[in-house]
């Protein structure tokens, strides 16, 4: 989806980055993070003012085969606390000057608020352990609806979060069938099971992987996926189709990068891996998009807080491209 | 300096994360700085909204040695090139909505710019292989100065830098004679050197260590000390007193904290470590004062940039604890 960078223009990027007044590469990841950034904005002046959040919240059929600790009835509980501001997501938003929406893209039982936008694709997804998760029309018309929401997004970064209880074993099961991996290794205990409750999660997602051979992104997306997956996917081709950074949260979003990058190859370099995850799938995922997030703070929240918080680091990248002096423009002497 | 936690606070700052609208932990490192910054400032509401950066510019005396592969003109130039808004730090603190000052501790030719606030302990410092770098008198008005400048410093949060041709050589000798460890092995390249610098570097900086014995950290400061780190330790208890977070970079700052540390035990309960140095002594102070910095992004720069991208997360944490919203106030479910 967006080509290989033009060599000459990369080496433009480089050689405004080296000039800047710092001996040469002591920016670290920084540097490389402004190199992508100008690459992906086509200017080595990048400016990026503004970043939304976009929430995607919905429901899983396998969560009724116990593969998560907590009650369903938590996504929609915890769309409204989003839409109350009482999330982490919302304390991590405000601070850092971010906006926020929540997507219902199909809570079991959506709570009634204005705020909430409704692409709802079904009441959760079927089961994914005795079939299909949704049907291929469904998953399309999550991923178009993905699609128009980044596209309609007028912020310069586009911040991806989700809400779903039981989205890391839809994630595990994807990401297994992407990666033509083994489900129980992908497969962690996610929002705190316990070492019984993970032996019981990984035996049912085996149960459910073992249900079909190789399949494409695609065919996969609908069998496995989760409606705010499929429509995250959905949304990260959109913001590639408008080069604008997509900042990508732990896990969850990782699988749905993985998709995206399946679906249309090159969209990955739209994106920015914010947070390693300390679940095992996303080790492996983010070996397969040859990524290294910028933070590794332990978290494995979800609701794009790791996202959020990669934020500042995109921003400053941009601003060291954009205005720092060269050593010319400066009259800083060179190293001697 | 600062108290140990009382106990029965502790455990309502303790109780109060847990209470928030998220799994036990599932924040990470976010939720132990928010315990810190409650301890810290004494409640569980922590509010921090501005930050501020202080870099500390000078010279040292031991350059003439030949341990950078920089000139010493570097510190003036950069200096002005902070006043001039075109360096690293400027382009962060832009970013970041941080206000910046630069003080002159002793340049060797200040720049003329209205700007520089005026703290001067001299021309550089002398040349600390052959003598002290500072009298006891100087020293202590470099600590007073730093001091007053915290003190003085309406921000809710202080971030602090430094520039100075020269200063991980500094650095390196004050945590060799902290830690009783040998200079070779706390030096690094610093701002770039080669293999043949560095072993030069290396050999200058033992034959300065070997010039004294057992040293305390005040003895330290004088005799091996660059005016910006024994003025920047001098901020670093101020800050400590004001009971602010002390937003610390890397290496150099690191040897500082170490030194305010040693000066009075406790002071580091205020500093939060933002950026892991690849410079070898920034280990060893870490492990001294058992802290792991937030960020790692291969940075080597100086200049607070560090502090600077640690200060969003510190602002987060802050916003996380005094935000978020409790189960019962949410009325979300706990886990079955």
């Amino acid at each position: 989806m967006i080509p290989a960078p033009d060599p000459a223009f990369a080496a433009e990027v480089r050689a405004a980055i080296d000039g800047k007044t710092k001996p040469p590469g002591s920016l670290g990841r920084i540097e490389t993070l402004a190199e992508r950034l100008a690459l992906l904005l086509g200017t080595v002046e990048p400016r990026l003012g503004t970043c939304s959040l976009t929430i995607f919240a919905a429901d899983h059929g396998i969560v009724a085969r116990g593969v998560s600790k907590w009650p369903q009835a938590i996504t929609a509980q915890m769309a409204l606390n989003f839409l109350a501001g009482g999330a982490a997501a919302n304390a991590f938003a405000g601070a850092l000057g971010v906006s926020l929406r929540v997507v219902d893209a199909g809570i079991a039982a959506p709570p009634d608020h204005p705020g909430l936008i409704d692409r709802r694709m079904g009441a959760g997804t079927a089961d994914s352990a005795s079939g299909p998760a949704m049907s291929a029309e469904t998953r399309d018309a999550a991923l178009a609806a993905g699609r128009a929401l980044a596209l309609e997004d007028p912020a310069d970064a586009l911040a991806f979060g989700e809400m779903g209880i039981g989205n890391t074993a839809a994630a595990a099961l994807l990401a297994a069938k992407l990666l033509d991996l083994p489900v129980e290794e992908l497969a962690g205990p996610g929002a705190g099971l316990d070492a019984e409750g993970l032996a019981r999660k990984r035996a049912i997602l085996a149960e459910a992987a073992a249900r079909t051979g190789p399949l494409t992104a695609s065919e996969a997306l609908a069998e496995y996926g989760g409606f705010e997956i499929a429509m995250m996917t959905g949304a990260l081709l959109g913001a590639a189709e408008a080069r604008k950074p997509a900042l990508l949260d732990g896990f969850i979003a990782g699988a749905a990068a993985l998709a995206a990058e399946r679906v249309a190859p090159g969209a990955a370099r739209a994106f920015v891996h914010a947070h390693r995850s300390a679940e095992p799938g996303h080790a492996a995922i983010l070996a397969a998009l040859d990524a290294d997030p910028l933070l590794d703070l332990g978290m494995r929240l979800g609701e794009g807080t790791g996202a959020l918080l990669a934020w500042p680091l995109v921003k400053s990248a941009a601003a060291m491209l954009r205005e720092m002096a060269s050593f010319e423009a400066a009259g800083v002497s060179g190293p001697s």
